[in-house]
């Protein structure tokens, strides 16, 4: 998954069936910038989206709100293209290397969703926002 | 969080709350090593760890397999030591940057749990195992 363009390789069965889906068929997938290494999101991944992400090479979550596919970035072009793809030791945890196009990652214009600090016991906001929102979601 | 001695706060009430806990009462946490930046650990943390990993100043997860607070090390002695703690944008996952005692986190033996890469369509077991689990795990 280094080439530049997907879809890179369409995923066996087999491969699908070596996670541990939960009772949902979910498991947690974090995306993490493949040069800052910075962690960008935490999403959620199903059996389909797992599939989907493999065989286009670009991040493909299961939003539990919506309830249905969420292609990362089709509303805001921010795409995240998959450089590798790692499962952790019990098999319920994805970690994607991701390229992020355009550096910004979360829904309200920072580069990563993680944008609040623990500081003297309170949750404070310490990220710039790189792009206005409402630039980002035109509809 | 950045003194070599927890405890360090006493997390508040509004803290916590702030956090949107799932229907389990859990939300993700994401532990990344602060130095390097290498993907650790994805584990689950209630309302209680969440208290007494601010306090500690270390790692402290719900274990959904065996019901209980899982204070991270407390047999392997690999302790992750919070360096700092963010929520992210949804406040539904956290991320702990920590110094991992032993620079094994994963009960393989392996830096970080996520060891296996996917290479050619098959999930394959790439990084090294730095100690014998059976070491570890003394009874």
């Amino acid at each position: 998954m280094t080439q530049n363009q997907g879809p890179t390789t369409f995923p066996s069965e087999d491969l699908l069936n070596r996670v541990c889906w939960d009772e949902d068929g979910l498991v947690a997938a974090v995306a993490q910038d493949f040069k800052s290494g910075r962690v960008l999101t935490v999403a959620w991944m199903n059996r389909e989206a797992l599939r989907e992400s493999v065989g286009r090479g670009e991040a493909v979550y299961w939003s539990r709100s919506r309830k249905r596919l969420w292609r990362k970035g089709e509303e805001s072009g921010h795409v995240q293209r998959i450089v590798e793809l790692r499962l952790d030791c019990d098999a319920d945890a994805l970690l994607l290397k991701v390229e992020q196009t355009g550096g910004i990652a979360c829904h309200t214009g920072r580069e990563s969703c993680f944008y609040r600090r623990l500081e003297d016991g309170r949750w404070v906001a310490t990220d710039p926002v790189l792009k206005d929102p409402s630039l980002i979601y035109r509809k």
